[in-house]
């Protein structure tokens, strides 16, 4: 099969003919791809920002926002057949450990990343678990939904946290109307009923995020705390939303944030650095986000199954895969870059 | 009546004779004082660090951490009665805003908080609030508890939200065994079966904590991390409550945390500073705690009544203010200083 | 003034003049009444139902949903003024209790409950306290929203709580689209995303519910079990929210639960009656739901703001009191019934 | 190898020869039984009670609280190793479906009940599942806490569950402190601060209570609701666990209850039978609880390890199944009845 590799770090992975997967255990799961999503992810795994974290052996197959059909299973899997639709969730975990146990995946002692730390998919196929695929509504296609097994997921994990605190007249505030952006500002829709302001230096994005629900929308031009403590009278917002992490956005998120509010970090790349003294004199906590759980998947196809979550997205051939990155790192890529393989 | 009062930020407060307080408001309370807590905060106080977040004019009494009986009440107090003893939230609230509405007093749009932004206990009587009083068992002393009145409460607030995830078989990293250290040991012991680690520089500390119920004890000689680690498998603990927010102990923290862990932030004059790439892949939250609320207050009294918590303290006359001071800024003072008015 | 005075059990209440109200402590409030709604509770009292629950002194004034314009108030009272619109928590709470320190205010351990245990709202003024004033958006009529106060605040505190478990792709059954439900419909709608199935006997009510953003309605005719099954593909629902708590709607709710399912009490006249075995081996649970406290008013409020709730009613003079309950008990009364003293 | 058979509903079972259970999945697991604890579920069963909720073939063999040795795996089970000591948990689940990867077990959707559904472990050898079995510190003896693999862990669940409201100050009534009672005597004293009572018709039972941590203990003379209020100054109990769930223990349950307290159903065989007007004029909670998760059963080991929790029990060969049957039905039995293979 056609397999996107990396065989460098610093340089442009390389489109190839490689082995299909094989199943080797009873819990194996083989995808057939409908459609990959592209991630700044993939711009850092490249760059080698991951290289110590993930541990992988190059050449590899990167792609971590996965979704086919079913074409192969092991002889346990009862709980999808071949020829099934599902997105795949981004880890193979053990499902023995305390953290699988208690449906937190994402920190299982045991697990695999398929993209990052083992093979991809930007390929044909995809090998996984039958603990990571999701069985979809048929109405819903792999290459429309693919991102949502990444970047949707980790933006409804957080929203999900978030939604907690978000009673009616509560403020959420959400930093960066991208990729992760625009489908967080849909679960926080679908969520609460909190007033949502979204900053984002892209008058463009800011567009968007109006026409999927936001209630205000300000630009980073500089004014953006005193516009959103206008809009909060003060107060600033019981939910800080960044998913940018990096640059000024930090600071900026701080100063917009309630006395005994929330910030959820998603965006990454910057330094958090807070004097300790103000997170005590305001009680104000600091909230990681890693992806998500097998349950946030599911419930997430369930809101986009009914409509309430829709990702903008651009297709391209498998074969095209260093284009998309390209038109990514340029900033010429509209909305959420998809690969489909032939 | 004679008081300890601030006239001039990095000089020595003195001891003069002032008017008695008076009542004024329908919900006014008097209260003798019976013993007043002397707290690291108040050399920050003298040193101006809280200079303009308090907004206080000078001169005025210190003493936030109070205890004595009711000598006088408004015309609507009804919860407490003239000769009733009587621990003192440190807080006067206005008990109409949300956040008074839903316990978190802390968080009191209109408050006043008496030692730091009006005057204070270190003096023979006190005005305070109905809200603030709680009435005592009467086999609690004013001398032997005052302090439990914002360190004892502070450290029972941050181990109350921490119990919550410390189930059997997990472990909280307690930094800090000093003042607060030494009743969130306690507390600990109380709310969790979590088993207890205690970082400290000082041996003398330590053995205090491991008298108090501390499991492990652990020097920070420099190898704490790796002790801590060696502890836990190398996984690190769930709960990592920090009483000192300053030096190393924030990196050696952050350090010691297991992927999902939370870490309270309640010692302050340092800078938390972690790349927001740790903070996401590894899920951690980091957890701001402001002393802690009128009903932490009542609940933390109820466990010294039956004996889980007891305060070492030494005291001294309120004539000896300096002293106190002196003693404490030097590392003399054992256990919690505490002013008793003749 | 005039006032709506039940004089004897089981006897029409007489409209008649009485003295203003006065103020007499500093935190008291006097409303002007702007709307006053009836209630089937105001059946019950009639007939002798609360009468040893309230232990009120015969002759009272009836109404316990009110809303209006504070016309005097207190010498302390500081978060309400004089013209400001408002809409009453139908308690008076003392604020210094356990309870109403958690913000739960309907357990307060001495309250007041005006229409029921003390005078009430249907007349041109009403005495409560500066704790149960919600100040209002000036958009709010108070004769649009005053059932609220009541009928609209039990709806919301009992979804509120069947909320934190209503997660995308789980099924909310409500018994009964009356004057608690058409309200319980349309918090569901703004606060969850679960499927929202309305079970009634009436057709007409139904139709309401289904235009308030039912997913499915279930007419009551003797397959409504089975009917509900089969939407939720065998399992039952998550949450069960019964309205009507009497005759076969406590059964039909207990057979349409899932496994692990919640069942929430809130109308009431018939028995639970449920063997032990079912219970355990079933795992459900049972949620009493009494009023709503002070902040779940405020949210509700946020909510009709927004326009996610609204009341449907039907205006009556004052005068005609005994009208609009023989339309309440007769089955005439469209909607919610408000009194609108002259 | 031997094993406890049950023939006909309401005769003995009988101890006969049967083959052994054999592999035949990935994830099966064969355990040696060191013990296999008798619960008065048996007796139930044998009676008949179960017959149609369980489903299951006649003859089949009994015994679902198991502890031993792993003496063969099957292909996939990484988890535990031939020879690991174990406690069983008493369901095989299936890890895929909502409520296994919410770590509900007992909610699975396809599971089997080893001793309810399926054959036991009153015999040499039983059949479980990977997912099944913890791996237990080797100073446990399988015959000393076999029977916390179900009556130990559905008191442990219930108590997890109630810990969460039962703050310093608080009280805990527990009705029976027999097999279940006295453990979760010893759950509470070890997970909460709470004032346990014990109300049982036993003085003997009372007198282990006592030991094991109660703060009060009151014999069921017919004076035991006025003494628990009595107890409770008038408020009642903020939780009620009710090991009995039969004949009066339920109504004197409901009367012991607090105000917006909840009522914990284990205990089975009556009737719950509460007017739905005192439901929610008290607004109290009526829990159901079914054994317990996974993890719970991992907790409870942990705190069993630490000497937290201990069982009283009476060990039998497992010929002698139909004595021990005999001494639990004629109230002869003293703790818990374990059985032995030879």
């Amino acid at each position: 099969m056609k397999a996107v590799r990396l065989h460098q770090y610093l340089k442009h992975p390389i489109v190839e003919e490689v082995a299909d997967p094989k199943i080797t255990g009873p819990l194996d799961v083989i995808v057939k791809i409908g459609g990959a999503g592209l991630c700044r992810t993939d711009l850092h795994i490249i760059e080698g920002q991951w290289k110590e974290k993930s541990n992988v052996s190059l050449p590899y197959t990167l792609g971590h926002e996965n979704a086919g059909w079913v074409s192969e299973v092991g002889s346990a899997v009862t709980n999808v057949a071949v020829g099934d639709t599902v997105i795949v969730h981004p880890l193979i975990t053990c499902g023995f450990c305390r953290a699988c146990r208690a449906g937190d995946e994402m920190h299982c002692e045991a697990s695999a990343f398929p993209g990052i730390s083992v093979d991809g998919g930007f390929a044909n196929f995809l090998k996984t678990s039958a603990r990571a695929v999701v069985k979809l509504d048929s109405s819903l296609a792999p290459k429309d939904i693919a991102a949502l097994a990444d970047a949707g997921l980790t933006a409804y994990h957080a929203v999900k946290k978030a939604a907690k605190s978000l009673y009616p007249g509560t403020v959420a505030v959400v930093i960066g109307a991208g990729g992760l952006g625009h489908i967080g500002i849909q679960c926080l829709r679908a969520l609460t009923t909190a007033k949502i302001i979204v900053v984002d230096r892209s008058a463009e994005a800011l567009a968007l995020a109006k026409e999927l629900g936001a209630d205000h929308t300000v630009l980073a031009d500089g004014n953006q705390r005193k516009t959103v403590l206008e809009l909060t009278n003060g107060f600033g917002a019981e939910a800080l939303i960044d998913f940018v992490g990096e640059g000024g956005a930090i600071a900026d998120g701080v100063a917009m944030l309630r006395r005994a509010g929330s910030y959820y970090v998603i965006g990454y790349g910057g330094i958090l650095e807070v004097p300790t003294i103000d997170i005590i004199s305001t009680e104000i906590n600091f909230v990681g986000n890693l992806v998500g759980t097998y349950t946030d998947l599911v419930e997430l196809m369930t809101l986009t199954a009914a409509g309430k979550v829709r990702l903008h997205t651009t297709t391209y051939p498998l074969e095209a895969f260093n284009d998309s990155l390209h038109d990514l790192d340029t900033g010429k890529l509209q909305g959420r870059g998809i690969l489909v393989p032939a």
